[in-house]
């Protein structure tokens, strides 16, 4: 009987293998600041992100800082600064990887944060 | 000097005593399934997430899956179902999270996920 319903699933849009492999990437990144409580620092992590902009792989930027939503226990607001990033594929996130322009960013910012963590997602 | 970088830095946007508060807020959630194998639970819990579509409060949702982006040691893909929400401001965030269509997915869906993780954030 599982067999079966995974076998009904596997028609799923998303792959019944794993995850799909093809369509827009939603790349996610949250920073957390060597120096938590510098502004100067934060905002300065905050102007390299923007520059990010420039590149173009990157269709839609987003930068922000952790908003004072209700306290949750599933809540995680802990980080300095959050970065989301829409591609138009896989290949357009490689390809952004490798940009000159993001290559200066991790050059010139990466000293300011202590822990980062990337999220990248297919949208289904 | 730092007192005065400081001060510098508080005529920044996003102020100088923590996060904004006002402002679009981000809202973007991981779930980590019970049962990570399964396409079926992935695939109701992806319908389930659909639905937030219809809270007035929601003006922009993406549903994803875990990208096969390039292995890194700040890449973490281990979720199971990415979730990505924009709201106009902290009420539209506080309004949506008692609202019915909202209520009702986390009763017909929260017996899926085993972890969840939310980020909320100010776009500065």
């Amino acid at each position: 009987m599982a067999a079966s319903a995974e076998s009904l699933a596997s028609a799923s849009v998303v792959g019944a293998q794993g995850p799909a492999t093809t369509g827009q990437v939603v790349h996610t990144v949250y920073f957390w600041l060597k120096n938590p409580d510098s502004v100067a620092d934060r905002d300065a992590l905050i102007a390299g992100l923007k520059t990010l902009r420039q590149v173009p792989a990157v269709k839609s930027l987003h930068v922000g800082v952790p908003a004072n939503t209700e306290k949750r226990d599933v809540v995680d607001n802990s980080f300095s600064v959050f970065e989301l990033m829409f591609f138009d594929d896989l290949a357009g996130q490689a390809t952004y990887q490798q940009d000159p322009i993001h290559l200066a960013f991790v050059e010139n910012c990466s000293h300011l944060w202590d822990k980062v963590v990337v999220h990248d997602s297919f949208t289904v």
